[in-house]
């Protein structure tokens, strides 16, 4: 949810002398994505979207994604497909900085997911899932579970900050999940981020993901375990287990879970929270210079971490 | 450019059960328009915008500023039209904060204005005044020649933190324009902010005017005055006399200036440019809290004074 930089009128025109779209019939920066600066542009071609990349996502990572987006878009799944220019370049510079067009594609992100919408939301994982076999691309998961104590080891003093007492309970987390964590499940290419701000739903159905700048390669049920904790938890931070079992039941209407990966979800969720409390908690406090953005409250994680830790098994019971 | 409130599904859906135009297909906060909230909003009925009014925006002249841009288009202008819910109200309520719906309009801002977008700012902004003859509402100019002694009155300190002696130049300025302001040029319904951001192009045309939510009774001259001011000068402080000479070309193809009026320009550029630095500069330093908006640099403003008091009569000139 961030415009940081703004495009001029000739960094525009140099921008859309590239491709054969036409002339720009209306521009407007959109709060929406992570860290980059989203454009709705549209022209007698259509609409689209134009990102540029803010420092946030690596450069040299960028093809990637686009490549991705534009494999997933092959397949069939609504992933916005990079539009290349006349010269088959997806990847440009807008003021000194990655920039690259894509389709816009219609939907509403939901801001409260109903039980129903994460039905859809599992089922539109499980399609992502299907769509990415095949694909030739190979991203290691750089915040995977062998990242986390390492990311940790400079956040002690951040996390007693927040919660005395909650740098030793991290610590004996990470332990018990490196001691869990399963090595042998099926794996591929993940979002790593399906959160509701990223799935676009169009008259109640699944109609679109987006932002694909942490896709990478891991197990498939984990990049289930990061959508549970994003789509099943209620603001009061209890786990929905109404809302849990309709996304698990909407994700293997697509594609079944093996036995193993169901035995492994509780830990699967359990590191995922982690994942997502640690960059929280190293983002806490930092505010890039002139962002737009809040930081996200480490805390939400802490009490989706304190769930998972709890054992109430929650999530095998569901499946 | 602020998106400050967050719209939930249900208020959304909530909002949109007041209307015939369908499900929304697509909803973005869009980076747009003074400090208001602004959401692109499809349905199958077409393309609106959604503006959620914060703080700074009086409820209780809402009605105005709604009544203005209908009674504009009507006259065939191109300013959004407010769209009345089933029972014709147009005026709603979302989140507690009064909030409108209005049609999109497309087109594009000119980040830097050429000559030529400037001659057709003028046109434009002609055709505002002729359009607005004859409405109803009345609005008296709030931050108008008689308001800038009081706003300066809690402001010396400011100045001089800006610029040692500043705060002398501005009260002699004061002085001065108190004495030479004119009390009886063609008067009438004003933009008062037609600022390059708040007009739209469209092939290279002037397409659209928004933002009328400093509209008010005043001089046609100084809302002139206003534009030449926003539209004509280089980021290095220099007035651009062409651009200055097009804009003006432009406003009198369509309203030809009299006598009165063109004698008067120095003294209401010169007041045009007081108004903006007061304001900016009761900005500067204080953020509103969680606010997205950078203030603007009052010394612009400042040397835009500075060009106007030093009596280059650049515009009598171009006149």
């Amino acid at each position: 949810m961030a415009v940081y930089t703004d495009i001029t009128d000739e960094e525009l025109s140099g921008f859309l002398a590239l491709y054969d779209l036409g002339e720009p019939l209306a521009f407007k920066g959109i709060a929406e994505g992570i860290e980059n600066s989203n454009f709705l542009l549209e022209t007698a071609a259509g609409r689209f979207i134009l990102t540029v990349y803010e420092k946030r996502v690596k450069a040299d990572e960028l093809p990637y994604f686009l490549d991705l987006m534009g494999w997933l878009a092959d397949a069939g799944f609504p992933s916005a497909r990079p539009i290349p220019d006349r010269q088959g370049r997806v990847l440009q510079t807008l003021r000194g900085k990655p920039a690259a067009l894509a389709q816009f594609l219609p939907g509403l992100s939901a801001r409260r997911p109903t039980v129903a919408q994460c039905r859809q939301a599992g089922e539109g994982l499980a399609w992502l899932h299907q769509a990415g076999q095949g694909f030739a691309g190979r991203r290691s998961n750089d915040l995977g579970q062998a990242a986390w104590a390492p990311l940790f080891a400079g956040l002690g003093d951040a996390a007693e900050a927040l919660k005395p007492g909650l740098s030793a309970t991290i610590a004996a987390d990470l332990n018990a999940l490196a001691a869990a964590w399963p090595s042998d499940l099926p794996a591929g290419v993940i979002h790593a981020d399906f959160f509701p701000d990223n799935v676009f739903f169009r008259e109640g159905r699944f109609a679109a993901a987006i932002d694909f700048y942490f896709a990478c390669d891991d197990f498939l049920a984990y990049d289930l375990a990061v959508t549970l904790n994003a789509w099943c938890f209620e603001s009061s931070g209890e786990f929905n287990l109404t809302a849990g079992r309709a996304l698990l039941a909407g994700y293997e209407a697509r594609r079944p879970l093996t036995p193993a990966e169901r035995a492994a979800l509780p830990v699967l969720a359990h590191g995922a929270a982690m994942r997502f409390f640690l960059t929280r908690l190293a983002d806490w406090g930092r505010t890039p210079e002139g962002a737009l953005v809040k930081p996200k409250d480490p805390l939400e994680y802490e009490r989706k971490l304190a769930v998972h830790r709890a054992g109430l098994s929650l999530l095998t019971d569901v499946a």
